[in-house]
């Protein structure tokens, strides 16, 4: 016992401890799950100790607190790396005129659209958005995923943009789910232009360029000192931002020293993909129309690509991000919800899971792996997120299944049963 | 104070009580929510004595438990009329084989497949049977199914097909879901047999006609004496039961007493919801195949339609219920789950609800009816489940949102609160 070394936590005995060790898994590589049966971890101030089998643990290390993990799965929490988490009120009343047969353009004139999502964002206080997102959170949290990404852009003016900004920070600062904060003022145009041709985008791309990414340096740097910068993301798409106005966007960001990410390919390949291997871009997110040439940049490239299988089953489309060409491709494809209130109000990656199993022929550990450290490349965390292993830290689920292919195999319910954080138990409540 | 009646429970505030009432939905009635703003119910004794606006109930009636459900809607328990909740194991290797192109033989020899299924269902005690169903039972719980049909069927010879229907029982004694029993001796054909040809068809026909059907109603008449029969099922497609042999069965059962359903043009259109429109089915079940002219049948008939989306969604097939032509036939149109281990391990009716609104563009509120008042009509229960009326049985949930079109809108995750069976809250457990 004396010769032990402390640690605050040890879970033990899990029938399939799923490490994920070894960093992103490119290409054919996606799906090494780094399986230990009979596994155990050692936590302590948050972080993970080691990683071993249950003996060689136990003979290691002691712990006041111990878990007994028998006839489950533990993996690393998941890392949903792309969302729109911060927004205010629902479109439930536009889905269901969508079933009914109303147009586009139907929707439009009653109200609905990203528009409608803007102007409530944009009447809410910093409270309530905190508020509102707080409730997805915990959803969030419950089934699973312990870090996000989470994005702005239902303000499209600097204000609001701020706001949901400072909604982001207060929400990390209150946990327990980290966020990774994303300004994406280039989401939509904003309602005040009239009309919406190339002029009235060329107008904004403008605005964001040379107004609101100063502007948002500037904040970041007195609100949030010391933080890494947010990423800086552009929605690349016909009735969106063109692939020049995309490339002007980014581009500066990167100058003010942004990391990126980009919106591409969801309805028309643009070359946005493209754009985002050429600007280093930390991930190009939905490709489902991302063209070959794309495909194979992204291959021999770090740009981590997103795949949000919400977003075509939420609107019923038949297409999903190509998975397969993007494996073979040599590309690091990770997982997202994509959650918002217009096409995917999803707070669940194992719904995700279970949609890229069925319509992209993931595997579940393939999966899995582009869950967690996969999806950790896309916000840049790998040093830390994403697996389990030692130094990294303690954000560990524990499965009701013995077995992790239930995960995609099973779907519309949670298996999660408890989830750490830094190594505290955060679900369920105490 | 004085003049009020006593209630044991009062639920009052609710941003939209949804009742439901006035018997099941035909054709384009489907829908009626029966919408009360600010309703309240008062149950005694388990049984719903009025329903009203808050303040009619507050006037009317006096209970030592209140229920607050403001800020939420409140609705009957979900009702799942197809499930195929007793089995052993699980076929998750299954799953996976499947996505990385194993063929169905393939599967087969590698002992997948539903004989897998009916090799570990027929080795297992009613003690492991009932164990591993309550695990499915708990979740179907907390995701707001209050009653549910379930089938025997992996079996497939006397013995076992006793043992699951005792497991049904056993269950439904345990509570708090009630348990509809089905006999689906005729779900496939037995392993023994070495080939799987008509002859061999006509073989385990025979059997079922003249041995076990009259030995389940002799089990049932000793073991659950008084109880309604249950239900009879018949397997009919290509690779299953022919027409001839679906007829040969349900006839010899509705003569011996049972009430019928039928396993119906899931892959192939048979002539199976034909038959069970002649037969006087309770309902028929899966319908992606059905030929115009048995839609129409069933659009003059009481036959349910029951279609089940997470079976085509778990298969990643493209088909599904072409519910439309359904209700403009006329008929009655319910949803279920069908949870088995092969093709749809889904226990929750509010992923049945958003694949149905995406599907078979269902509008919430229809989806919602056909997970009520229809599917209790599937397993003819109208008399006292699926609405929130005087005299039915207290079985309500209460959601985590304020309005119902928020089932079917979001999707991935559980937005029931509170379930109450009875007029007893079962869960969340306290």
């Amino acid at each position: 016992m004396t010769d032990k070394s402390r640690a605050d936590l040890i879970l033990h005995s899990a029938s399939q401890l799923l490490t994920l060790a070894g960093g992103p898994q490119r290409g054919g590589s996606l799906g090494n799950l780094g399986i230990i049966e009979d596994g155990a971890i050692a936590v302590a101030d948050g972080v993970i100790l080691a990683v071993g089998s249950t003996d060689e643990i136990q003979r290691q290390f002691s712990a006041q607190r111990t878990i007994d993990a028998i006839g489950s799965v533990v993996l690393p929490g998941f890392v949903d790396p792309h969302t729109h988490l911060i927004f205010a009120g629902d479109r439930a009343a536009e889905f269901e005129m969508r079933i009914a047969g109303a147009s586009y353009m139907e929707i439009m004139d009653a109200g609905g659209g990203i528009i409608s999502t803007v102007k409530q964002t944009r009447a809410a206080s910093v409270d309530s958005l905190v508020t509102q997102a707080r409730l997805r959170l915990n959803r969030m949290l419950a089934y699973g995923t312990t870090t996000a990404e989470a994005k702005t852009g239902y303000g499209l003016e600097l204000e609001t943009e701020l706001k949901m900004l400072q909604a982001i920070l207060l929400l990390n600062d209150e946990g327990p789910i980290e966020l990774a904060p994303t300004f994406l003022g280039a989401h939509a145009l904003p309602p005040e232009y009239a009309d919406s041709g190339e002029k009235e985008y060329e107008a904004y791309t403008a605005e964001i360029v040379e107004q609101m990414l100063p502007a948002v340096k500037r904040w970041w740097t007195k609100e949030a000192s010391g933080e890494p910068f947010p990423f800086v993301d552009v929605f690349c798409e016909i009735g969106a931002f063109n692939l020049s106005q995309s490339r002007r966007i980014l581009t500066c960001a990167k100058e003010i020293g942004f990391p990126l990410k980009i919106h591409a390919d969801e309805f028309d390949g643009l070359g946005g993909t493209g754009l985002a291997v050429e600007l280093g871009a930390a991930s190009a997110d939905h490709l489902v129309q991302t063209p070959p040439d794309d495909i194979a940049a992204l291959g021999q490239s770090d740009t981590v690509a997103v795949a949000l299988p919400c977003t075509p089953f939420g609107l019923a489309e038949r297409e999903y991000t190509p998975a397969k060409s993007i494996i073979e491709a040599g590309g690091i494809l990770a997982l997202a919800t994509d959650l918002n209130p217009g096409t995917a109000w999803c707070e669940s990656m194992q719904m995700v899971i279970a949609l890229a199993c069925r319509y992209m022929d993931l595997t579940p550990a393939q999966a899995i792996a582009a869950s967690t450290i996969n999806a950790a490349a896309a916000i840049q965390r790998t040093e830390d997120l994403g697996s389990i292993e030692s130094g990294k830290q303690a954000d560990i689920l524990i499965l009701s299944v013995s077995d992790y292919r239930h995960l995609g195999y099973r779907f519309g319910t949670n298996l999660v049963s408890t989830v750490f954080k830094n190594g505290e138990l955060v679900f369920p409540d105490s």
